[in-house]
């Protein structure tokens, strides 16, 4: 407990788990940035802890004695708990996957559950529908289950499997044609060494390097460990002095790994992996060409500790930070297994391997201590990794398949994004480019080959999902795209793979929220116009909201509304950003006009509608010419620096060049942020285009 | 079984382990060289196996179905064996260390127990005498447990502790004065960081390499592991940004190991280990000012698997690489233990390691595979290591510390070769040097600073008491000194400690021989003078013999002879070494005239009497200022290796400027040998003071 920062005569259990502030009921509710929490801009973490995390564990030592069986259906699936325990702790015991976007917490909605025998514990939630309620629907990290129980995970809140991306002709060429040469960090050399005789009596070891040498390494800079010399006389024997080595390159000296015997050819694989927050993809390379033998991607299964980085640390400092990587790993190797069944590959032809992910992702993946990333002032242990070895970090690969970890330059802007710089290239050319990568965070990126600067906004997970009523990734059945009739205001839509509708994803957000601007429907300032009487204007609990799609029309049979709380949560993050824009370009004594080149980057970029992007401010009003989309560039990069040993070094080279700028101990960042809190901006000149279309129509 | 290699028609199961030549009964009793086994002299394996390796192995098989108990007093330790099973293993098994320098052939008599209870299946052996059997002595490895039995380890059998080294203060102070700067490989780094802020947000690895490059090191060459990066988070931050660091120095990249809270100063210690075949020694150092703070010294406990290499070796084969690595390990950790104790430090504070040891004990220490030393053309593994970590190799220490071995140039020419060269330093020098270890094999190296030419010559454990029925180490007790009276035939002996007679070592032996010559007991051809009629002068079994000291004179009740096979063995010995320095200088294209130091190393040189191992014809007869005798140079040269990097590198280029001639195949050695079987030798011209003093006599 502790006093209210905003009314200081008020005891509050809550607190904002990064800047140790507690607020009061009220502002907790409150969303006006100025009251809610000062800090709430610039604060990583995008949504506050609302309790202290202490607490639910005396909750649970007071209750733990009795012991009750939960049954998951469909998958028919029971374990034991302990009294007090919540449905989705249940869950995880059971190694059942929910969607709990906020580890827990009771503020994304996601990990809805029906309860069809026996009762629990349910907390009140305004997250579910009265009608949702009336079918026993509960939220399984608000239920506590007090006596055995069978639950039904409904429709939407099963997992999807991610399409596994095509890698046509076309894009295999495109990929490798951007390697000249390639040259793996772990090299497979086959040599035929002579035999010793009593006038040629130089040791195993020594003729081992004299055949390296001849083949063209540097032995003052070639260590070999000693599991290797134990097995050497043996394994030089046994094939005739025929042996294949396995060098690994590194830095400074190189090191032999493995010897064994016979010198014929072998296949040779690499992996490329992107490691998101959400999603995960995996790339198996032939080490020999380049090619692109399997493409697989699959969700972070982390994500059963939350969306954000901040909850998945949260989650590491709570359960130990090895269950966070053993989650990602299950992944990473369930990609990987699927990408050799394709390939019909075995795993320990894996000898190289490439790894991008952001700075909380490679802590985490690493087993690396990550609870200082998310103190001020935000540090992480490592922005640079040595080489390491597959078996020591538990990849399906060779064991000692060399593995290199994308470096990245801070806490908030990691090696997924010194990956997609190494892709675009920008960092090699003139133009000034403004590089952003909105995911969960949103990375931004200034500069050119003379200068880089680099900065975080709290851009939260509105955009894929988190916070927003029927807000969902672009999955199945996610709203893609929107139009709204402004007379009429009956809505057009498309969904990802033409699915009946299940939610909403981030480009039908953008689309939606320029359409209701476009109708009338909002204003300026996000409020809902609330004289309107219209069918699709309704009330749900006590704020306005839009129906998207009416109960009859959804296989869930409810109305998927827009509430202008999801408005509100929409406009601040796409503030953030906006505000990122501006301030770094500040810092750089720079605007907008100076910008030559604005590169999208990010899985969530590739359904964006830049027009209506502009419209609602979170992309600059600037030439349309200038925007380019680039896919997921941190995988592309990631495969660029598997092949090529000058794009790793390219890689190190740039995380040195960025220049780091921190928000949260920015000043300006908080006038920009509360200035484009807007739609599009408080500041119209800003934007030329959206008042002549208005003017215009 | 296979056919005699001199009578194709004998079928024999006797045959040499090296060379795979099989010899009938006739041919192993004989011991002129030219009939025996014409590779003996080249041959690293002094004594042939009397039986095919095989052998034992099926009898123990099919006898193996009842189990007895053995005690063995006065430990009172006793063991429950499988039928058949010898006193010897029953011995090893129990962990009660006998002597057993041919590790189970029979042939050294070394391993005798006294049968006090039960029985046992005895092989008949010439090695007891008749008083010995009528008190019930046996030879364990000869003796098979048929039922329970009871056995007392006699006097003689007890291996008794190595003194301690004395290291006065003079002796420390010169040794301190070979050294003019530390330079440890494991160097520990204490540090004071500056905190991180939101305006100095660099990685607390980075943090950690900026202070290492403000204490002046290389950060371009180094590196860090996983293990390090996973704590460092945490360890940082326990006592206010003041760590201690520790880095390893390697040839091209350096490693952070270690690091840990706090930024006081700790003791640091290292030892210098001399791992002989026969010997250990260890000095307790310490490395902020290389005083020598412990000295201890003991018997290699692989000493259980015979006294010679070879032995080792196959018993390695036997039962595996690890047993030996164990069982010298063994011996390592206890007297790092009693150092420890006797400077009351902790193991945890030993932070860098320098190991010299030959070849065998090299590879058999870390366990790699050493089958094919003793195969021809006798490649080792390895003649140069990485630095290792005492925590791979199972040394007593801080299982960081770094572990140099010192690198040495073949099979039979080792790192305590190296080590010895280092420490005498004629390398840095312009006198042509001959540098000679004497002790279970002879190396030799010839040279000085423009060149280094080096050899082995199978001495044979004969100078360590190998084979030689009363021959023993220099342990109390052993008869050093002898002085024969050339009319009454009675000896004037001393012995190690005063003690009273148990044997004789190899001092002992060279002054025996010597003064048997000069009072013509034994003839320059190495015969008894078989017509003398004198109580000194005895025939034991069929052979002549010279008693030494009479039984009731020595502690066991039994004269003290030395037999005209102990003669042989020892003139075979002589004439092996010798042979070497002729050899040797004859690939130089020199003689001994042109030698202008002669430096004798090794354990056995420190009671040497050079002018009756020159009158014996061991050591050329040049002038007597020219030799100079160095103690244990193994031990200095690590000593000094331990505290230098420059010496550390100056090791390795000794190694590799060494050049190595093979005697196995080289026939001039052959001839050399054969004329040096002579006391002193065939060619007198050779030894001119010898023939002056017996003239003058």
């Amino acid at each position: 407990m502790g006093k209210c920062i905003n009314h200081p005569d008020r005891e509050t259990p809550y607190i904002c788990m990064k800047h140790q502030i507690y607020l009061c009921e009220e502002c907790l509710k409150c969303r006006d940035p100025n009251v809610y929490c000062k800090h709430r801009p610039s604060c990583p973490i995008w949504f506050m802890d609302k309790r202290q995390e202490t607490w639910a564990d005396e909750d649970r030592q007071a209750a733990a004695t009795a012991t009750h069986t939960v049954t998951f259906q469909p998958q028919g699936r029971t374990v034991d708990i302990a009294d007090g325990t919540t449905l989705l702790e249940a869950a995880q015991a059971a190694d059942v996957h929910l969607n709990a976007s906020c580890n827990g917490k009771g503020s994304c909605g996601k990990c809805k559950l029906i309860v069809t025998q026996g009762k629990v514990v349910a907390t009140q939630t305004p997250l579910l529908t009265e009608a949702e309620q009336d079918k026993g629907y509960v939220l399984a990290c608000q239920s506590r289950v007090t006596g055995d129980v069978t639950v039904t995970i409904p429709e939407e809140t099963i997992q999807r499997k991610l399409k596994i991306a095509g890698m046509g002709k076309t894009v295999t060429a495109r990929l490798k044609g951007l390697v000249e040469e390639v040259q793996p960090m772990l090299e497979t050399v086959p040599l035929s060494l002579s035999p010793p005789s009593l006038t040629d009596s130089v040791s195993d070891l020594d003729r081992l390097q004299r055949g390296l040498k001849k083949a063209g390494w540097d032995l003052s800079r070639l260590n070999v460990g000693l599991a290797v010399m134990r097995q050497l006389a043996d394994i030089v024997r046994q094939d005739n002095w025929n042996i294949t080595t396995s060098v690994i390159r590194r830095k400074c000296a190189n090191e032999i790994l493995e010897v064994k015997p016979g010198n014929g050819s072998t296949p040779n694989l690499g992996l490329a992996i992107d490691v998101g927050t959400t999603t995960i993809v995996v790339y198996l390379v032939d080490m020999a060409d380049g090619s692109v033998l399997a493409a697989t991607a699959g969700h972070n299964r982390q994500a059963d500790c939350g969306d954000d980085v901040i909850n998945r640390i949260v989650c590491a400092e709570k359960n130990g930070v090895k269950k966070l990587s053993r989650m990602a790993l299950a992944t990473i190797n369930s990609l990987i297994g699927e990408a050799l069944d394709s390939a019909a590959a075995k795993a320990d032809t894996i000898r190289n391997v490439v790894i991008s992910g952001n700075t909380t992702m490679a802590h985490l993946l690493l087993q690396i201590e990550p609870r200082y990333i998310r103190r001020d002032p935000y540090i992480p242990t490592a922005s640079e990794f040595p080489i390491l070895k597959a078996g020591e970090i538990g990849i399906k690969a060779n064991p000692i398949a060399a593995v290199f970890i994308m470096p990245g330059p801070a806490s908030y802007v990691g090696g997924d994004i010194v990956s997609g710089i190494l892709y675009t290239g920008f960092h090699r050319e003139d133009p000034v480019t403004l590089f952003i990568d909105i995911g969960t965070n949103g990375e931004i990126v200034l500069g050119n080959q003379e200068w880089l600067m680099t900065a975080a906004c709290s851009a939260g997970p509105a955009f894929e999902g988190g916070g927003i009523r029927w807000g969902m990734r672009a999955e199945a059945g996610a709203i893609e795209k929107v139009s709204i009739d402004p007379q009429t205001f009956a809505p057009t839509l498309s969904t990802v793979d033409d699915a009946p509708p299940r939610g909403i994803c981030g480009s039908g957000m953008i689309d939606l929220i320029a359409e209701l601007l476009n109708a009338g429907i909002v204003d300026r300032s996000g409020s809902f116009a609330g004289d309107r009487e219209h069918p699709r204007i309704v009330r749900t609990g006590d704020e306005a909201a839009y129906v998207l799609v009416f109960a009859d029309q959804t296989p869930m049979g409810e109305d998927i509304v827009f509430t202008a709380s999801d408005l509100k949560n929409l406009i601040y993050s796409k503030g953030a950003v906006y505000a990122g824009f501006t301030t770094l370009l500040g810092e750089a004594g720079m605007d907008f006009s100076l910008v030559e080149r604005v590169i999208i980057t990010g899985g969530f970029g590739q359904y964006l509608n830049i027009d209506k992007a502009v419209a609602i401010g979170l992309l600059p009003d600037i030439e349309r010419g200038k925007f380019a989309y680039m896919g997921n560039s941190s995988i592309k990069g990631a495969y660029m620096a598997l092949l090529s040993n000058d794009y790793r070094q390219e890689a190190r080279d740039i995380c040195n060049r960025m220049t780091y700028v921190d928000f949260s101990s920015n000043p300006h960042y908080m006038e920009e942020f509360t200035s484009a809190c807007f739609l599009p901006h408080t500041n119209l000149n800003a934007f030329p285009s959206v008042t002549e279309a208005k003017k215009a129509s």
